[in-house]
């Protein structure tokens, strides 16, 4: 039997959160923060889903600023796989071209929609998530994938667990975003929720009735890209209609009002990697808790991260700590941080304050 | 009445507790690291003295390795006051051919011997002290300045004072090598002890015959340079040589030696600069205690010290500072380093280690 399989991978973003390694040519998802710090987040994704849908299947959606270092991490993609938004309309609209443009290709497609800059520890597990979220998807239910949570995030949105499901799912009563601490420790201790980490699984022309019934205008701009295609004019079409479709995100835009939906509970050490300190907690360290590249010297130091991001190679700058504790250290070719790890929710502080200055070269 | 006054500034040095700023080829006295934080030692060391002795008549002894940077440096001073010593051999063998040099420029020459790493914040009660120091000097009385001590310091030696002479200076009772702190704090107690600063004044010809009666090796060494300079080829007899001269301080090699000596009390703000931490202490700072550079970008910071030495302009490289206290972040082009300020003193341990590791380009 044929695999109508296809991925969707959304590789926006901005780059706030880790600058100065992340710049707005550079966000998240080109940067090595996972376990393997030689491995930018959107190649480990990418490696990870080419186990399950060919290269030639996997499109990445991106900002039309990234397209070029997503081609130079990605020389092997087709480079028609790499669909450039002229500008950022969140989730919904993203989803809805991918979309349209895998149904052009097969209209049989099943889609796997998953977020860029993520990591799973477990590989194995997530391999097997994954097939049994596109296999409950192929019979037709949206499905997604929940994280059971390990700790009362308030970053992330949770999915209410249902009843069981004869396909090995469960059922998904509703979509809650973002809950402030007293509601996420109460889910989290309930033990009937899960992180909503961005993954979607659905029949691309099930997804195209989804769009129509609830974003109707997004279904009639894309209708009308569909027919630009077909003439051969796509890009002109695209850079005119999709700034002009509704900023949403498919979890508010679909999702909360789709039934049935499946979710497939999962605990493949998932991480969005969303700050320093999960970078240094995933990175592997020195027996002193350090995570520094070959070219640091540390003496007396604990629990530190380092990222060199600096242009010369790793044995031509040294970086040398003596002493310091619990410290975040980056430094760029034009920028250099130091923050202790327990601060990194608050770069974006220094990124304002770099704004507010008008020094737009440096973000 | 025609003056007879010269001046030799020491400013050899490695660079080890200021790195990675201070480098071999770039050591302590090229940095600005006293309270005027764009004046680098050794300019503000010949900008004072210049107010008491024309530039034609100060001579810098420095390294062979250093006199490119002095030139660059010093553009105003005459090359052939540039003083180069094939290698390092204390400080006896450097004022002794100092002093050679100015005897045969001006058989009365006085000298004043100053090092070149060092700051005076009161400069009018500096200037009052060299002039009163080189006064007494003139009367024919070998003469040092002695700093009131502020602690009990063990990184300096100490001069115990005698009696009062009739002109104005006291007597040297003895010179006292670096002390352990006990030692120290009963000196300072005591009130009789001074710092050793490295000041020296003397008629040259009474220098002469000081180094002849006690380093008669040197004395010998000494005159055969003279003769090779009557002849013209003093470079080849120095290269010869200055390295046989005995490596001794004229601390210990004459002054310990010598009596009469006079010593004038100072209290003109003096400091040698030793450390970050003293670099931080002198320099200006932000209302947060922070001395930051222009490019600096500090939010929720308190204490800090930032020495940017890369090669990009002060406006090209971005320095962010997140919530940390009490560190010192030096940058340069090839190296970074990061500590607290209470662990200057071991910057040589980072040193070490990149000696072990074969990285001299670092050092």
């Amino acid at each position: 039997m044929e695999s109508h399989r296809y991925a969707v991978i959304m590789a926006g973003g901005s780059g706030t959160r880790f600058w100065p390694a992340s710049r707005s040519l550079r966000p998240k998802q080109f940067l090595p923060l996972g376990p393997n710090t030689q491995e930018p987040l959107l190649l480990g994704t990418v490696r990870r889903i080419a186990e399950i849908v060919p290269l030639s299947r996997i499109l990445i959606a991106t900002g039309v600023h990234l397209v070029e270092a997503t081609r130079a991490l990605l020389p092997d993609l087709p480079a028609e796989n790499i669909l450039a938004e002229p500008i950022p309309r969140n989730t919904a609209p993203c989803i809805a071209w991918a979309n349209a443009v895998i149904q052009r290709r097969d209209p049989n497609a099943v889609v796997a929609v998953l977020s860029a800059d993520h990591v799973a520890e477990d590989e194995a597990a997530f391999r097997a998530s994954i097939e049994h979220a596109l296999t409950v998807a192929e019979r037709g239910v949206i499905t997604t994938i929940g994280i059971l949570p390990s700790r009362p995030e308030t970053g992330y949105g949770y999915i209410e667990l249902g009843a069981d499901r004869e396909d090995g799912a469960r059922d998904v009563v509703r979509f809650v975003e973002k809950p402030d601490l007293t509601n996420a420790t109460r889910m989290v201790e309930s033990q009937r929720f899960l992180w909503n980490a961005g993954f979607f699984f659905f029949r691309a022309s099930q997804m195209s009735e989804a769009i129509a019934r609830h974003l109707p205008a997004l279904a009639d701009g894309i209708g009308e890209l569909d027919r630009a295609a077909e003439r051969g004019n796509e890009p002109d079409a695209l850079a005119r209609l999709f700034p002009t479709f509704p900023s949403v995100s498919v979890d508010v835009g679909i999702m909360e009002k789709t039934s049935p939906l499946a979710v497939i509970p999962a605990s493949f050490g998932w991480s969005d990697v969303g700050t320093w300190q999960t970078a240094w907690e995933l990175a592997p360290k020195d027996p002193q808790g350090n995570v520094v590249p070959p070219n640091c010297v540390a003496i007396d130091c604990r629990d530190n991260i380092v990222a060199d991001w600096s242009g010369q190679s790793s044995d031509g700058k040294v970086v040398a700590l003596l002493g310091v504790e619990g410290l975040v250290v980056v430094q760029t070719d034009d920028a250099l941080l130091v923050m202790p790890r327990d601060r990194c929710q608050d770069v974006r502080q220094i990124v304002d304050a770099l704004r507010a200055q008008g020094r737009i070269d440096k973000l």
